[in-house]
């Protein structure tokens, strides 16, 4: 009976299916939205939140061991709860503001008071079970503190006093620099400036009671980056594997590219590693990364191979820790030369195979005279620089960095830029968008797999796009926020399907996909809303439909899943 | 004796070698001229013809046969004495003025009197041995006209009156627009737009008592095309050759790259060809090309793709007639997006191997209702579209494109953009220069060869580049002009040795090199100009030396040429 349903069905919806598509083809190229939701859209209904006077929620965490969301903004900070989050009852904050002497200061400074001389939160980790770590500019003088997650406050000292530590080399002084920070096993490795001039790039890790360990910053490691983003990949997993492998933490930034010395200013877009057992070198390197790397990210048109060459956002997607090797990396980009209208915008992926491969491939070398940049040919000193302790180095009696011969370190120290260019062409082109921000879900339905993108806008916009065939669908496009501002941050929650994102004066709570909304089988199959079936009298949610039950849906053309 | 010398010599000249090469690195990349020469420079003695009045040199045309420089200007023609250019006496003119009744119209029609309704030269070519042909805007009514060269003065009728031929298809109505146009077997090939209005671009074929043949208008053949030159190859030869294929005629061109439908009004360079013996089709493509193809030119950095996508000039270097599978495409090219302060160029060469594979290559298609553009992955009819005339075809019975069948040329009607981009790396970039016009000089000193680019710019400046282990040289910068204005024309005399160079109010003659301006051996040798070399006493020009005479040079770092 179904089955004949379903070929009653088919001729309808191709039909539709086909305007649907050259709708968007005939958008000159440019990928038009499906649906559009305005900002009091009832069918996309989002929690929001917001204070009276709390501005720039610049820093989400999601826990949900705590069932929490912890979020920062300028010198507050509150935990809301995830039962939901505009449920003023279930807060909890506490504000952590600038003493008016330091505000004095930042200002004799030569800093705006009304602007740079706050404490804005850039770091908001968890640390362990009962701490997080939470850093602000405290009006141009970074300041870290813990904060307990049982009753949501600063840990202070016996007297009473906020006990801080100083945040340079983990957090900015200027509110505005794009900085990152990750805490992995316990370490916090930071993308940042050490200084108040800003112009001291530094990645750092810090914490624990072992030595801290720099970027080398005579020797330009980095060159005015912007950071987007970090992440760490467990590397040494599975354990007891043959290789023997550390654990990495990948940066991700856009600096000037010294090797185009062609254009003035030119911007590339970088992933660099750094590992995490690195203890320094002995002598050479001494407190300085023996592992630091480099490589470019390119993601540029196939045709005229025009470069959108400025990263805006990094998600990386680990399929699981042990699955690391499957791990994709989304960006967003944007293009230094075409600015457009309101700009264009490209997403771009690489995998890891791609990553890998470069940071095993040759190094390059700048000629310290001419300051151009050359591949180097010649032959490389042993274990490979840069490389973490394998089970191969610990065999020629290298247990640890501080035992890397002299040759190896000295040869890292100029050799931190790979040679290969890891490329890749934009899955999704947007033109009069700029993207800011990206959280991407890994979506099983059946046998299928799906990556679904949420990518923000710069204002105040949400996409929710899938790849069907090497083309992008952009099923929903959503208006965030009533005014038009920047999205700031996206948090995915995969296990309750909610996505939290954040602005300058609003938080706002979206379910990843409202089945309901679509209320015939046409629509709720031309959706190709990878989240939505119809299940024969409505459009259900497929995770939440158990799963002997027969559903259809089509995200593919010409090619209908089904789940009899 | 002369080996001592030369031993001694060495070490001096490999210090200042070295010395130049980092000054030219330190320019953060930027190739620098090793010698700029200023107008009044005696060392770089130039001779000049201007002429009262006399404005817009547009056209020049070589003819070594008639030891003459013929020349068009606005409403005037000249023809120069190859002996000496400068010398009054020897000069031949005429004017060819538009009738006040022309201009009246020109005028009434919304166009500028002092502006464009004159007559511009903007064709000016050898037809056969006694007469050449000449066409002008005529006030925005292109009108053609013969010239016999016994007399240098229009044919004119039995009345006294200038015979002349519309000039529409052949000529451009707007003195401002890119045209191309070249003879070729007695045929006129022009590269131009078709109507008043200037939105009608036309590849046209006419002359002889023969059809005329036009590109398919209503096809998009072309798409706002600039065009910037025009090439006849001889691929027929060697006569009696196996494939049997016909000559070609090939243009250059940039355009609006529909096929690239993310950016509005993507500009992309193309090659075109048209077979020599095509006649049309019999019933489909009447009068239109059967053998009407393109593919796109990109020139682009290597490293992060930036494109130089608008081509200013091509200068076509082929080795002799019957070598044409060793051509070598030379083009000028500035970019869309960059600007910068007064711009930068890129020179790129391509080879005709690769021409020859893009066009043997797949095609593209375009879906008519999206309007975008695919690789056509399907079976093609045969003979294959677009191709000419071969022995493979005759033996099918197909003599001429007139028996070509109907789905063949159906097919090519929609089939005309090749779906390989030919690409090229810049062999020179150039900061601060905008260039517009180039010429090729292939030089053999010794058993070496080179490939001596002279490129000249849009503030009337004169490069002489040399390409040393993939690096680009520039010999001297030269100012051509008293005043700044650009370079239009340069044609190059490879049996004296000159340039001929037009810019609007100008003309000059160069001598290609100036040996004698290198006054000892280190200079000489330095200097890397393949022209020169040191005979042990003086720096000689190799070209004007016996064969057995010694001498030595040092075009590459470390290689130096000897002839001892």
């Amino acid at each position: 009976m179904w089955t004949m349903n379903m070929a009653v069905l088919h001729l309808p919806v191709y039909t539709v299916l086909l305007v649907g598509y050259v709708q968007a083809g005939v958008a000159d190229g440019d990928v038009t939205p499906r649906l559009t939701f305005s900002y009091n859209a009832k069918e996309r209904t989002a929690k929001r939140f917001s204070a009276s006077g709390v501005v720039n929620f610049t820093t989400l965490h999601l826990s949900n061991e705590d069932k929490t969301l912890y979020v920062g903004a300028r010198e507050i900070l509150f935990a809301l709860n995830l039962t939901d989050i505009s449920e003023v009852t279930l807060h909890r904050n506490f504000t952590w503001e600038t003493p008016d002497r330091k505000r004095e200061e930042c200002s004799f400074k030569g800093k705006d008071l009304q602007k740079d001389c706050f404490n804005y939160i850039k770091i908001f980790l968890r640390v362990n079970n009962t701490h997080l770590y939470v850093c602000g500019t405290y009006a141009f003088s970074p300041t870290c503190a813990y904060i307990k997650t049982d009753n949501f406050s600063l840990v202070k000292s016996d007297s009473g006093e906020v006990v801080t530590e100083d945040g340079r080399s983990r957090c900015p002084f200027n509110p505005e620099y794009k900085s990152t920070a990750i805490i992995a096993d316990g370490e916090l490795y930071a993308g940042t400036v050490s200084n108040f001039q800003g112009n001291e790039p530094i990645i750092y890790k810090s914490l624990s009671q072992g030595t801290s360990l720099k970027t080398e910053n005579s020797l330009n490691w980095l060159q005015d980056p912007a950071f987007v983003g970090s992440a760490y990949i467990q590397e040494s997993l599975p354990k007891g594997n043959e290789v023997g492998d550390d654990d990495k933490i990948y940066f991700f930034f856009s600096e000037v590219g010294k090797e185009f010395d062609f254009f003035d200013n030119t911007l590339v877009s970088r992933i660099a590693r750094v590992c995490k057992g690195d203890l320094g070198g002995e002598r050479v390197l001494q407190k300085k990364w023996t592992t630091f790397l480099k490589a470019q990210l390119l993601c540029s048109l196939p045709d005229d191979g025009f470069p959108f060459n400025i990263i805006q956002d990094m998600f990386v997607l680990t399929p699981s820790p042990e699955d690391w090797k499957n791990t994709v990396f989304y960006g967003v980009f944007t293009s230094q030369w075409y600015k457009g209208a309101s700009g264009s915008s490209a997403v771009c992926s690489f995998t890891m195979d791609q990553v890998v491969e470069a940071f095993n491939g040759r190094y390059r070398e700048v000629n310290r005279e001419t300051q151009q940049w050359y591949t180097y040919n010649h032959p490389v000193p042993e274990p490979r620089p840069g490389m973490c302790i394998t089970n191969e180095a610990r065999k020629q009696d290298i247990p640890s960095s501080l035992r890397m011969p002299d040759k190896v370190l000295n040869f890292v120290k100029d050799h931190f830029l790979m040679d290969s260019v890891i490329r890749s062409s934009p899955l999704l082109l947007k033109r009069n968008a700029h993207y800011t921000q990206i959280a991407v879900h890994r979506v099983q339905t059946g046998s299928k797999v799906y990556h679904v993108l949420f990518v923000g806008t710069d204002d105040g916009r949400l996409h929710k796009a899938i790849n069907i065939n090497g083309k992008m669908h952009i099923i929903e496009e959503m208006v965030l926020f009533r005014n038009s501002q920047p999205v700031l941050n996206i948090e995915l929650d995969t296990e309750k399907g909610q996505l939290y994102i954040s602005s300058f004066s609003e938080l706002v709570e979206v379910p990843i996909a409202n089945c309901t909304n679509y209320q015939s089988c046409g629509e709720c199959v031309l959706s190709r809303d990878p989240y939505c079936a119809w299940d024969g009298s409505q459009c259900v949610d497929i995770r939440q439909t158990p799963p002997n039950k027969a559903w259809q849906q089509s995200i593919v053309e010409a090619d209908t899943a089904t789940n009899l």
